[in-house]
C-alpha cells in the first residue's frame, strides 16, 4: 500500500479537484463512492475499482481491512494518507475512511425502448435522483435516461441517496427524451399533477416507460405531448402534490403490484 | 412596517438565534417558515403569524408585496432588514427573501389510535421526515406520531422537504410508540424488510397504522413485535431495500388505491 503524507503529492491534488468538483469528474469520467456500503456494493458488483483510498485511523477497522485485503487480492492500488488529508476528499461526516475511484461508464442510446425504463426531465436534486435510482433498481427495471439538464448521476450525492442501485442499472445521460419517447417501442406513461387518468386505471402488465419531471415544473410540455399516457396519482390532500421520488416509488410499485396479482 | 438596521437589535438577536439553533428552537416553541409558498400556504390555512421577516430586496416582489399586505391587513408584526442581514437568517439559497415565524404547536396524546395516522420511529433524515409527512397529507392521513429520537419536525429542513404538509396535520412529538401502538383501537402495520407479508395482501380499506423506522435499522425489534402486522413491499431487485421516505408513499398510496377501488 503507498502512503501519501503531504498535500502536494500529484495523486493527491488530482483525487481532491474530482472530490470537489462536478465539471473536473465529468471530464475526468471518473468518481469518487465513499464509505464502506457503496464499496463493498461495487466490489461484488462490479469487481475491482481501479483505485482504492483509505485514511490511516480506517486501516484499524475489520470491514475496511477486509475490503482492502480483496483490493490487494485484485492487484488494485491502493493508497493510505492521514485522516487529515482524507477529510479533504469525503462529504461523508463520520465515515468510516474509505473510498474507491471509479470510471463512470458513458452510454449512447443506440437502440428504442422495449424495456421498462425511467426517464429523467431536468430533475435537479441529487437526492431526489439517487432515490429514484434506488427504487427503480427494487422495483426491477434495468435502465435509467436521463435528459442534459437531469442532476449528474455520478455525484457523491447521487452515489449515496442510490445506495448502489448505480451498478445494476445502465444510466445514460444527456439523453435527447423527445426522440427517445418518439421511436419508443412500449409506452411511455408521464406523471402529472392535472393528468386525469389515474395510475391504478392504466394495465401496466406489460414494460413501460415512466418519464419524471422537474420538481417545480413538472414534465416539459413537449414531451407531455409526446407521451402515451399522462397519468395522476390521486390526491386526498389539501396540500401540494408529491415529492416526485414519492411519486416515482409509488409508480413503479403499482408496476410491481400489478404484476404480482 | 419596522426596519432593523442593525446586528445588535435585541430582536434580530433573537431571530438569529432561532434560525441557528434546533435547541433554541425547541425552547422557544417558535419556528422560522422559509419562502413564498411556505408563507402562502401558512396563510391560507393557519391564518396570521405572530411575525413576518422580509429583506429589503424583497419588498420589490409582487409576490412578498401581496403576502405583507395581507399580513399589515390582519395586524401581523412585520419587519424589514438589509439583505445581508436577512441573510443570516434563511437556509434558503438563492431565496426570494421572506419569512414568518410561528408558534410549533405541542400537542400531548390524548387518545387512543382510531383514524390512520403514521407512526415514526427513530428516523433521522428531516429531507425524508418532510417527505412522509408531505406523502401523508397528500393520501388523506391526519395524524403523525414521532418518538423521541426522531428529527425535530419543526426544523427549517423539514418544513421546506414538507411543502406545507405541517399546517393539515396533527404532529405529535415525543411519543411513546410501544404504548400507543399497545392501546391502538386499529390495526398497526409495521414495515420491514424482513417480514413475509405482502403489503398487497392485507386489507387497507379500514383505519391502519402506518409504523415506519429508522432509516438504517428499520423499527426497533419491541415496536416491530407489538405492531399487528409486519408487511414487507416485494423487491425484485438485487440491491438495497427501499428509502424509507419512498417506502412510505408506496404504503400510504396502496391504501387509497384500495379505497378508491
Amino acid at each position: 500500500m503507498k502512503l501519501i503524507s503531504s498535500r502536494d503529492n500529484a495523486l493527491y491534488k488530482e483525487l481532491k479537484h474530482l472530490a470537489g468538483s462536478s465539471q473536473a469528474r465529468r471530464k475526468a469520467g471518473r468518481t469518487l463512492l465513499d464509505g464502506v456500503h457503496l464499496c463493498q456494493t461495487y466490489l461484488s458488483l462490479r469487481g475491482a475499482p481501479p483505485q482504492c483510498v483509505v485514511s490511516e485511523s480506517a486501516l484499524r477497522n475489520a470491514e475496511v481491512a477486509e475490503l482492502i485485503a480483496q483490493c490487494e487480492a485484485r492487484q488494485v492500488h491502493c493508497i493510505t494518507m492521514p485522516d487529515a488529508l482524507y477529510a479533504a476528499l469525503s462529504q461523508v461526516e463520520h465515515g468510516v475512511g474509505i473510498l474507491f475511484v471509479i470510471e463512470t461508464p458513458e452510454r449512447a442510446v443506440t437502440q428504442a425502448l422495449s424495456a421498462s425504463a425511467v426517464l429523467l426531465d431536468n430533475l435537479q436534486d441529487p437526492g431526489n435522483v439517487g432515490s429514484i435510482l434506488r427504487s427503480a433498481a427494487a422495483a426491477g427495471i434495468g435502465q435509467v435516461y436521463c435528459s442534459a439538464g437531469t442532476a449528474f448521476c455520478w455525484s457523491p450525492k447521487v452515489l449515496r441517496a442510490a445506495m448502489g442501485a448505480h451498478f445494476v442499472l445502465d444510466i445514460y445521460e444527456g439523453v435527447d427524451l423527445a426522440a427517445l419517447v418518439s421511436d419508443s417501442a412500449i409506452a411511455v406513461l408521464a406523471t402529472s399533477g392535472y393528468a386525469e387518468q389515474r395510475l391504478y386505471d392504466v394495465d401496466l402488465r406489460q414494460p413501460v416507460g415512466w418519464l419524471l419531471g422537474h420538481e417545480g415544473q413538472g414534465v416539459a410540455d413537449d414531451l407531455l405531448a409526446l407521451a402515451t399516457h399522462r397519468v395522476v396519482i390521486p390526491h386526498l390532500g389539501q396540500v401540494e402534490s408529491l415529492n416526485v421520488a414519492a411519486c416515482a416509488a409509488v409508480c413503479f410499485f403499482e408496476q410491481v403490484r400489478q404484476n404480482q396479482v
